[in-house]
């Protein structure tokens, strides 16, 4: 799908909310929608298929027009504003806006540049788009989750999980590791942790090292393009306790059940019940305190939400993890997480790195 | 200056601005208010003088126990809505709320919640309260300098700037020796611009190699404890041109006369046109397209703006950069930046890494 199809399936949204026109001010859904990439800016589309019109400052001139050649160029530093003012001057009556994202003193700004322009608010239509990937953006994510598998790889056969390795020393080989395989940073705040340091969901990296019988537990991805990729592995140093060895598998099994009922069409909550009951039926429902799972793309974390609490349905063409994982206080969690892209019936899995349980001597 | 006085600090405000309590809903000031730094809370801090209330979901139970020691925690993950509605329940009558930050559909959450309260706009005191620096915070500025300082240090002295590397090598190892110097990571996305890229005001760094002849702009900072330090330094590789010594010395008169601009009390917009002026007496007034600096700390962009449209004078206290640039197209571009503290008389200056031309050969 080219970025002027996307504004196309704005415009079908737009004609059924009545609107005649968007006002796109949240700079991830302008890039979206654009192409444009800069920290200032703001995009008008219009319902009746005019050509749309991005307004940037100065400093992005050059840029603007060359990562947004089919778009109208405004440079104006008061971007949203500005073209509230266009929309009003081009007699647009209903003018939707990010009521999500428009801020209390930057919406009385807008209706001061839109005089006789109704202010409509029309939250979430851009991100709910995003949640289909199309051809283009899966085969972005697919090459950032590729760049997080093969440094995982890496990691692990150059020795990087052994004993006397601090959490810090493992997280910035693995984060340089996946700047040697094409990423342009990580996609997030890489968690390694180890020991009893498993059992926190988000822990971040510290000085602790490493022993010998720990669960080491490693949450990272690769951003490339803009776009995220999300794994988590769970491994042991050394030979795996009994105890190990069953939590793993019972995440393992958990995490296969959530997988399989990942299709389009499945409730939200059904897909999260799926894994969930696993984990219920060990006796460990408190211990998985965290939704499945959720999409994936230019944020790190976007729609849909995978969790007990999700309304709606998966749909064919969306980018999500699949990711439960249970917590032993003061003892150590596993965590098992993958990438995949929903389908009509098996998903397509991003993440390839091994998911059996990895004993590392 | 305790976290308990920045909330007095915050009370006399608020008794300034007749609100009997203010609902902070921003992350960063909920942390400079309270020292929790968690991903979801608010915070509500009565004009009286009461305990103030730090709303944070269950993933943070423990941790804003720790780190928010002196006030009353509560775990709900609405957490603007909740503390909303504990105002309403406590009988306050006026509720302060950050304008600028709080969105149109947060908005009306806050209104449901808080029938019978009037809620009022508030934006930017806390902003107001972290442009003057307390001891601690000006401690862990100049540690995430010194990572700064050390980093370049190490970079020059192991030969990584030298023709044949690339501005994303270069980048690669800078941050590397930032973490090695005790940095939590880079404060921003290091700019290293190379040839004519150094141009370019905000170069983001590419596979382009370094060639002799060129400048070397680099532009980076150390993050530390939150805190964010910003400095950049140009370099020569091997002979410098005339032109390249006539524009660096440019740079580094105009970079001068600001710093001499640089105390408490001046206008804002003066210290800026002190710098500006010798570019302009030079004939680079267009070359020069940015303002002189800006405030640092928990962001790395916050209050003090010092540009030409600046309002206001400079607070002893406040943490600033001084960063003018000369910029020719196609050609090549030098800027010199320092982060310092303004005080009564002379700066005290924290990026310490010297700013004579480096000839590199």
């Amino acid at each position: 799908m080219t970025i002027s199809q996307r504004r196309d399936r704005l415009r079908h949204h737009l004609a059924d909310a009545e609107l005649d026109a968007m006002l796109v001010t949240d700079l991830t859904n302008v890039r979206y929608l654009s192409g444009f990439t800069g920290s200032n800016a703001a995009l008008l589309v219009k319902a009746d298929g005019a050509t749309a019109v991005l307004a940037t400052d100065g400093r992005y001139r050059t840029q603007a027009a060359r990562q947004a050649p089919d778009v109208e160029l405004v440079i104006e530093r008061a971007c949203g504003p500005h073209l509230a003012g266009r929309a009003a001057a081009d007699g647009i009556r209903r003018l939707g806006f990010e009521s999500h994202v428009v801020t209390v003193d930057a919406h009385t700004a807008l209706q001061q540049a839109a005089e006789g322009v109704e202010l409509v608010r029309a939250p979430r239509i851009v991100e709910r788009l995003r949640e289909v990937k199309d051809a283009g953006e899966i085969a972005i994510l697919r090459l950032a989750c590729e760049a997080a598998d093969a440094a995982l790889t890496d990691l692990v056969a150059g020795g990087g999980l052994r004993p006397g390795r601090t959490e810090k020393q493992v997280r910035r080989d693995l984060e340089s590791l996946m700047l040697d395989h094409g990423a342009d940073g990580p996609s997030f705040e890489t968690i390694v942790a180890a020991g009893a340091n498993s059992a926190i969901p988000h822990h971040r990296p510290t000085d602790a090292e490493l022993k010998a019988g720990d669960f080491v537990k490693i949450d990272f991805g690769a951003l490339v393009a803009g776009y995220h990729s999300d794994m988590t592995r769970t491994f042991v140093l050394g030979p795996a306790a009994q105890w190990q060895h069953e939590l793993y598998e019972l995440v393992a099994t958990a995490q296969r059940a959530g997988t399989e009922a990942l299709r389009a069409g499945a409730p939200l909550r059904e897909v999260d019940a799926a894994a969930r009951q696993v984990i219920a039926d060990a006796g460990y429902a408190d211990n998985f305190g965290h939704g499945l799972g959720h999409g994936v793309g230019l944020h790190i974390h976007e729609a849909p939400g995978i969790n007990a609490a999700a309304v709606g349905t998966l749909l064919a063409g969306s980018v999500v993890t699949v990711e439960p994982g249970v917590y032993l206080p003061d003892r150590g969690g596993v965590r098992i997480e993958d990438t995949l892209v929903v389908g009509e019936t098996t998903p397509d899995l991003l993440t390839r790195f091994p998911k059996d349980l990895a004993v590392l001597d």
